[in-house]
């Protein structure tokens, strides 16, 4: 099982190198092959250009192009780490009123939470019963986050790879857009819908990768860490919903070098790379293109028609995500409606499964 | 916190010990204290000597007693080993049809299966996200357990304490009855119930461990071990419907010692003691008075007494047993109702457990 754990990790990796190289370069699965796309975010509140232009983008092409598509709102994920009830319940919602305004259409793809989905837990009890622990010890991820800590992280925290797992498994998914941090978490997903079907016979399809454009924001104020939520620099992120004035200000303190020529070269002018690639993925241009509009400008001058292309780029989904907020009714509904929807599908996976184990 | 678990480990601990005094040394809680009991039984078939006199003779006392008693078969908690399907679903059924047969009225206690209600699992994700891997490995039970194996156990192996607070808290228990080898455990359930009333508000009551009359039987070729189910010496376990003539031959082969006469004295004389107190236990008398009435007798005579005093207990019971195992559709329907019954309670405590986290 180690072997053949690398070589899927390797696919993976090589899948995702594809990616880095741009969307032109990346193998795109056939359609049909496609049954069932399974993805999950956490309810972060409003999500940041990160979480944009990392995610919900390509969510809203896949929705488009492939025809079962499930997007979880992943709660029972969030308290792995302490959370205030309050925002949590809000974060909730405002990450919904996001997801819509940004283009996820319940109509088009099941848009659910996945606490309403009492499978998840069900399925994933019966996975924790086939997985050790030294395997979830040596994820990196549980190894990152208990190192920044005294104290050792909670258990939730060090056996959520395998909750999921069962997210994705439990609708019999095909394929998961991942990011690289996630690849790990894959080969454990595999290898438990492998371990799953050698004990009880065939089941679950493994799920594949999928590739989607998806770009990697980095951090304004440091171009070495991704942009993130909790980063404590306020400066260093930028929400979809933060005013033109404040998005302003972050381009123009955003970290760069003392070359004043605009040019895109991740390796070496981390900072405005960056920038170059924030503003080709919200004008929707080739990086080559970007960069060739921009000659003769200074880094200056540059950040200013970076922040307007994010300021036009955001300016309806701002206005949509106020709407949407306006109306905590409508947003529940959606939640509700979709998390009926995506029990349909669980729980006769589920009914097989527990026949299976010998439960029923 | 620790100093607090010591004081309420050292009122477990007296309690235990009460009660190995006989029954009428334990203090028996007051009846209005007592709200509701819960204790779940592991489905592994049809039970032995030690799970009827262990556990299911005082259920049947606790049922008739209180107004609100949870009995589960934890089949959720039998994967935390591996088992085969077919045997575990068998199995599931056979626990069933003995707790009936020994008298678990369904019209008096709840008798359900774990499997079955969505919400252990569901309020078993919450408090995983509240408890630290080291608190687990440092339970006796995982330490014993993964010693004996070349491998780790599993992570089933290894949280299913928490599990086991969430059967208890799901139905607000207040009293659960507990053998010795669950001290441990039932400290965590507290801990979880307090560290959740300290995070959410005061909301599951912490339960206690519950007195009754439990006999710790040991098996009938080595009196330092518990009788077991998985001994691999078919010699040292009676099964409820073993046929008299099993039974006869296991007492027979029983391990004594070289003193012939009949005596209660457990530290020094583990065999002989050990049929003195299955004696007494199955005939419904006072150690003493069974060990007067057997004054002449000789140990290979006495088993042979033994012997015939359990198959008369047990006669009963196994035709029962083998009547309602001829009805299968009955037994699933019967489990099926509790299962009904526990969700009705279990469902309004998760949706409120799912609001005071920030879900709902």
């Amino acid at each position: 099982m180690a072997l053949h754990s690398m070589r899927k990790a390797r696919e993976c990796w090589n899948f995702i190198r594809a990616l880095h190289q741009g969307p032109d370069a990346a193998p795109v699965p056939q359609k049909d092959a496609v049954k069932r796309i399974f993805s999950g975010i956490q309810p972060t509140g409003i999500p940041h250009l990160g979480n944009y232009l990392g995610a919900i983008e390509s969510w809203v092409r896949l929705q488009d192009e492939h025809d079962s598509v499930l997007y979880s709102i992943v709660d029972l994920h969030s308290i792995t780490v302490p959370q205030d009830p309050t925002i949590l319940r809000q974060s909730i919602l405002d990450m919904t009123a996001a997801l819509l305004a940004c283009g996820i259409n319940p109509e088009k793809s099941i848009l659910f939470q996945q606490s309403q989905v009492s499978e998840h837990t069900q399925l994933s009890w019966i996975l924790t019963c086939m997985v050790r622990l030294p395997r979830l010890q040596h994820l990196h991820q549980w190894k990152t986050k208990t190192a920044k800590e005294k104290q050792s992280g909670t258990m939730g925290l060090l056996t959520y790879p395998v909750l999921q797992a069962s997210d994705i498994l439990l609708y019999k998914s095909t394929h998961v857009p991942v990011g690289e941090d996630q690849v790990q978490h894959m080969e454990l997903v595999q290898d438990l819908a492998q371990s799953f079907n050698k004990k009880y016979g065939e089941f679950f399809p493994v799920p594949k990768c999928i590739l989607t454009s998806m770009k990697k924001v980095k951090s304004l104020r440091d171009p070495s860490a991704k942009m993130s939520k909790s980063d404590p620099d306020k400066l260093a992120t930028v929400r979809i919903t933060d005013s033109p004035e404040e998005i302003v200000q972050k381009f123009r303190k955003a970290l760069t070098d003392f070359t004043s020529e605009v040019t895109y070269e991740p390796a070496s002018r981390g900072g405005v790379s960056n920038l170059v690639a924030i503003h080709a993925a919200v004008a929707g241009l080739p990086v080559e293109e970007v960069v060739r509009r921009s000659a003769g400008m200074d880094t200056a001058r540059y950040k200013l028609v970076v922040a307007d292309a994010v300021i036009e780029k955001f300016a309806p989904i701002k206005s949509e995500i106020e709407k949407l907020k306006m109306n905590k009714d409508h947003l529940e509904k959606v939640l509700q409606v979709g998390s009926a929807k995506a029990k349909e599908l669980a729980y006769p996976v589920c009914q097989e499964v527990k026949k299976l184990v010998g439960f029923l």
